[in-house]
């Protein structure tokens, strides 16, 4: 019995322009990217980072939208004048924006009516037909339209609420890796590595990466597939051209079995 | 006199699968929009992440090089199979693929004749008509072609040798920046903020970041502008408004002046 494999796939969208100015940096792809491919067997394919306007915002969640599956935005769901994600994407999508009653009661709730004032009230505005992604942290929610998955900008925010895309989500094979770190310089194995590679093109990716660590340089060759009996048979490969040109191996370890 | 603002842009683009699975963390993005902005006045209006693959990377370097006046791109220079940067900006742009004779000198002599092998001989590969980008870290130098810089995925190595793109950049206005951090919540302050942003609408962006510090909650007031005394105008209405609201300020700091 073979099981099939599903492909599925992602982009990540973070919007903001304090990512693009260098001051802040980005932590959100790297754990979303992580996140679905772990819990969903969800590949990211493409990330970008664009700047808080209107017209960018539309122009890539309409592009990206028919490219991928699914989309993860990051920032520009909060209360002041740079949050402008709802809103662009509501005409991306010619839907109208406004009030989600769910979330207009979670955030009423929340505050107290003495203290819902319009820049909260603003986080309860989203596109029309939109469902809501649930904060235990802060209370506002993200949301979801069609294929797009809008989450804040705030890290620890975000890592907070992402459980609650879940359901959502069509689950695809997830991606299993593995690291064989070796003592060695890249151009000594790149030849070797690549006949490797042209073998198992299709199944199996292979990357190389060097390391400098405690005064000595290596390599980390990483092994990334769906396909977990294809990816032990490289492992083994890896390793056996390794003892052949007596490289040591510093260390070798599954990655995300 | 007034002096004359210069708008120049860049984009980013990171090639590398190991970004894009979040085993990685990118770093490079974060420094190169610092260092093009502190050092030539180039403002990044894009970054993208993309999969070690020629028709994906050929795709964003037309798209990428038409749109901005300068392209960075970090990773896929080095010897192994799954550097494949160079290979494809010369198919993109219709040139030839070939050992960069100076490129080729530098490596053999750092190298020496007998570790000059073909993992090595393939760093001085570079699209016909590229201009070396020196490194003093490892030797293997980057290249720029057209309006397109290609440097190393490795930070450390890539820091050690962006200094070398600056002679063949033009220079725009530098984009001063400052923080005003107060003792508020953005809900807040977001109406009046709003109000100010609308009055410098054209010539200050000005960025509201929640933060959490020793148990207190914040908001960091960002505010960039090619154009120093709208700034500090700015700056001072913003300080103005929190006074008039009782809002202690954290730290006020001028961040690149």
């Amino acid at each position: 019995m073979k099981k099939k494999l599903k492909k599925v796939n992602a982009a990540i969208l973070i919007i903001g322009n304090e990512i693009l100015s260098g001051r802040t940096q980005d932590k959100n792809i790297a754990f979303i990217s992580n996140w679905l491919n772990m819990e969903c067997g969800i590949s990211v394919e493409e990330a970008r980072v664009i700047q808080d306007n209107r017209k960018i915002i539309i122009k890539n969640i309409l592009s990206l939208s028919k490219k991928f599956n699914y989309v993860f935005t990051t920032g520009g769901i909060g209360p002041t004048h740079d949050d402008i994600t709802g809103e662009s994407i509501s005409k991306a999508f010619k839907v109208k924006y406004e009030f989600h009653k769910e979330a207009y009661k979670i955030l009423l709730n929340y505050y107290g009516k003495k203290k819902f004032n319009d820049g909260r009230k603003k986080m309860a505005k989203m596109p029309k037909g939109s469902s809501l992604i649930y904060n235990p942290a802060s209370a506002a929610p993200g949301f979801k339209i069609k294929n797009i998955f809008c989450l804040p900008g705030v890290p620890s925010i975000l890592v907070s609420m992402i459980v609650n895309c879940k359901k959502f989500l069509n689950k695809g094979s997830k991606t299993f890796s593995k690291s064989i770190n070796l003592y060695t310089v890249e151009s000594k194995i790149a030849k070797d590595l690549g006949h490797i590679q042209k073998r198992y093109l299709r199944s199996v990716e292979i990357g190389s990466y060097p390391f400098f660590r405690l005064g000595r340089v290596g390599v980390s060759i990483v092994i990334r597939s769906k396909n977990i009996s294809k990816l032990n048979i490289c492992e083994k490969l890896i390793k056996k051209m390794a003892k052949g040109k007596k490289i040591n191996i510093y260390s070798n370890y599954n990655e995300n079995l």
